[in-house]
């Protein structure tokens, strides 16, 4: 049984500390810090077994019986500590994305590549079931050379201003799931991005200087075109969905909904709409992507979510931030140079 | 935290020990019992944290810090093992069917009457997303007074004659469950059958008395009309699916599947087939069944799946089997009698 | 280019004449009869060209340059008009049924064998391309042997009452359509029925002592089950469909719609419903089965829905009625033995 | 009954002939006109009663009792014949695009404004059952306002290189559909277009200096976002979706296909491709084109496909073009202003 550490207990925290206790096999949380710590917080913890609770995150990169850490702190923090985590010999599984700033996990990865730990980045859409799927058809050869990849993306609703605000823009908070998504369908790399952006959903996403609606089209090494919709706000709920058309044929995927029921009345046929939430739609999803992380270090396999699945996403949402802020295409080499890449 | 017990730890025994320690908020298994217990048998349960494992379930019976069990043994032994727990106060989840005996069934609800535990039966369908989302549409008059209901139920393969020797035959083996989804759906209660019968995958089946293939026709009591189809081999899988009819419109749920993908090539467009078998489609069933007993004991609530329904369906069951030997329609209201009902 | 007359200038008989005019190759109507002739039909008649309008039919059946006739009069004419057109040498389309008394098919039987012309009922629904689709999958051996096979047919809004009472019944009105159905989907016979029935639309339906609402189900000789379920009304539109299961898989076929276009929003996923009546669902079949007529004749091919299916159809009706009236199981060698078949 | 001429017999005349003559109410061709007219051209017109076939399209320009053309020869003469019609007073059907050139297209509106005739283009897919329903739910407020239009429009297969050399480009003989189609969804006009474009297909396209593949995506006036992917070949056949997403919800349509006919079997779920080719899918859209046009005429309404929807998609399609060969965003005022727009 691996003794886990959870550093950060806000919303994406919970989720972990939860999807471990209950549904992870061979691993247990035995500890988990936020700085923020109050008694609902402990009670939650109590409740699902987690004994130690502690405000100062030091204490679980100090306890030597603590294997792995999972870093769920804000995002400002997550490059600092996983220098922290990497100098105290963890694992390390970090939320995405690592840091807005290309040099800081440049800095992460140097380490890495000095320590040897594992480190995988909280890509948990690729652990979707019917992303994987989609991948698989891909990877079995079924539509043949991929041509066209198409990605629709939407939330159900906008944050509040606050945390636009602080979010690094559409491109880093949201769009960079679909961005690593599209390596990820494609198993290729982006080359070129051009984005149109545009305010639908609040005009105060506008003023705080960021968009809410976006179509972004790339050029992948190979030659294949991917398309990117993002929407900050579906009427119907969490929209998620993903087409890759090649020569041989086309694979597509599209919601959950909460049961298969279909009304057909006097107004027409009606079915759910998708899942609302990414907490319904990708629970699995979370669960998964921790036990890959565990059974990588039980079993010492490479993790295939690492370091440059969080820098390339990272790159690829700065070249659609020039690409809209310039409306001109940006190629990502444009971007990776100037970080000495 | 409630202790439950285990009593019988095959198949389906295990499939609640792993879900009780798993995801039931609430419920801990303190001890299973079985009478092969075996080697295999206690290192599951050692990894799930269930400490105590006997061959004598009378052990469990006997432990005051148990206040539940789950009758998990084969069927022959399920009216007695109710009988002796109902005497030692424990509540009880006892499995599908209570017996083939109507008269045992019949001495279990007389004990209970007296004793006044709570007492749920295994009927697990209920539980299922996509047959609570089709009852859910039924009871808000979604589809106005039900006319037609179908229920189409197919296993993905037959089971061994050895077993099916032993089964009671398809009505109380197989189709125990959908005689049941018919009082649930309808909230109504069954007032004749018809049964047509065939033996179409497994001349054995037919060697041993029993059928495999089968169209249940049946008259409610309010009027409506209600069919049932069965096979014992689905050669796509587990076949489960609901249709209900009425004044104002329809409701109809189908299968789940692995994932969503759809692929298109040469060839046409082609989707998953349905989860293969029972434990796959069923899973959050199970949780679901058992989290609502354990609620039920917790809040002091009534069983939705009590004894009644226990005891119905076999009479529905026998009724079939009645009208398939003598090829007419047969009252439920027939069979009760002879059991002074 | 063959002359065809048209008797009877009803609903069907205007449907038979505008697809020949407008969709049929190598045929044109030459001339059209109803005892009811009015303004209105030869100003129809006129605007597509049909150039002959009279009272009496037997103006077409004397008419030398008119090859094929299409029998489009009321039922209680159908057997009488056949004989009469067989005397006169012409080929015949007639609509179903050909009549309720099987003594009077079996005379159009004789007079056919005895004259050698060829013989189409006007079973339409063996032309739609999605029960086309259907039996293609099962001739092709793709569903493997056949074991169940389910029908739902569903009308948008039950006639009239006084129409209900000379209709036959149900089973000779709107399931026979079924019946033809069960034979065509299974390339078998039908030995044995039994019938559910329940007014659940419109009491004077049953007040004119017939059912609006049936489940029928069936042995077939091969040993397959069939079920046919029948409502009068649904909210829903026009609901035709059918599921042949087998033992290497299953066919199913559901409706059309006027688009494809699916709506999501706050409140669901929407897609339309069914074409609401029979004469948009069944428009391009009316079409076929003419065009196929033409075919036999001007290739000598035998037709594909001879006198056999309309007889075989009434004794199945009959035996249907039968069995609701006396509430059990009736074969269809019982029947027919009653008229020395 | 109105006399149409048809100048051109290649594929589209003779699909305009056929379905003028079989199902356009109120209009009957009396001549057809091919410089290439052959025996087999003239058998297929007499087959279907169009009496006058002329090698010299000028025949029919002079014959009074023609009160409408249909244009469809080459591409390269539908301008200056559409100037000959204008001066000998027809109503003109033009088939699409109008012309290559801008110039050219301008001529014929200065002659239309002086002569004031009635002018449709023949972009057919605004009349498909599916696109119609998609526009109806947009025009009906179902969507709200509309945010991100999504285009997928796929060949089943490329045409000869030979073809590809004089069409124009993709973006001319191709996209030019799906430019309309944007226009026809959104009620709004295109603001800007940057397209990505891709040789996937075959090589010997891009030999010729064209491409097969491309992902082209607009800004709209209205600030809402479109994106078409086009490829030339997909193996499942012709595949043509849209998606509109706005504040209120999404309508998608997809294709249709031959029978609804799903099989279920041991190797998956499998439902029919789409229907293979554009005479297919859209041989309804054109019977509906051309009533649409002959209603106008009858009954002086003004058409709804003008000359402005041949010249905007043509504006657009340059502006794609010129926006792939210097790979950036092209406003389709650039494009204008050099033609004096």
């Amino acid at each position: 049984m691996m003794n886990v550490g959870i550093i950060g207990a806000g919303r994406i925290g919970k989720v972990h500390g939860e999807s471990i206790m209950r549904y992870v096999k061979g691993a247990t949380v035995k500890a988990i810090a936020d700085p923020f710590m109050n008694d609902e917080t402990k009670a939650w913890a109590n409740g699902l077994g987690i004994a130690e609770v502690y405000t100062d995150y030091h204490k679980i990169l100090e306890d030597k019986d603590i294997e792995a850490v999972l870093i769920c702190s804000s995002t400002d923090t997550h490059s600092a500590i996983s220098l922290e985590a990497i100098a105290a010999g963890k694992y390390i599984f970090c939320e995405k994305p690592i840091d807005h700033d290309v040099f800081k996990i440049l800095e992460v990865k140097k380490a890495l590549e000095k320590a040897g730990v594992k480190y995988q980045v909280g890509f948990n859409r690729r652990f979707d079931h019917n992303f994987k799927g989609a991948r698989a058809a891909v990877e079995a050869g079924k539509i043949g050379t991929l041509d066209v990849l198409k990605i629709c993306s939407r939330d159900p609703g906008a944050p509040p201003v606050e945390y636009v605000k602080v979010s690094g823009g559409i491109f880093l908070d949201m769009t960079i799931h679909d961005f690593d998504m599209v390596r990820f369908m494609s198993g290729d790399e982006v080359d070129e991005v051009f984005a149109y952006g545009a305010v639908r959903v609040d005009p105060a996403i506008g003023e705080a200087g960021d968009i809410d609606t976006a179509v972004i089209s790339m050029k992948l090494q190979s030659g294949a075109i991917a398309v990117i919709d993002n929407s900050r706000e579906a009427s119907y709920g969490y929209d998620q969905r993903v087409e890759a058309f090649g020569r041989k044929g086309q694979v597509a995927v599209s919601n959950d909904t909460e049961s298969t029921a279909v009304i057909s009345d006097a107004d027409g046929v009606h079915a759910e709409k998708p899942l609302y939430f990414f907490l319904q739609r990708y629970m699995q999803a979370y669960v998964d992507e921790v036990s890959e992380f565990i059974d990588c270090i039980v079993n010492d396999k490479e993790v295939t979510v690492g370091i440059d699945c969080g820098l390339q996403s990272v790159l690829i949402g700065l070249a659609a931030k020039r690409s809209l802020a310039e409306n001109r295409p940006v190629k990502i080499a444009e971007i990776a140079s100037e970080y000495g890449l």
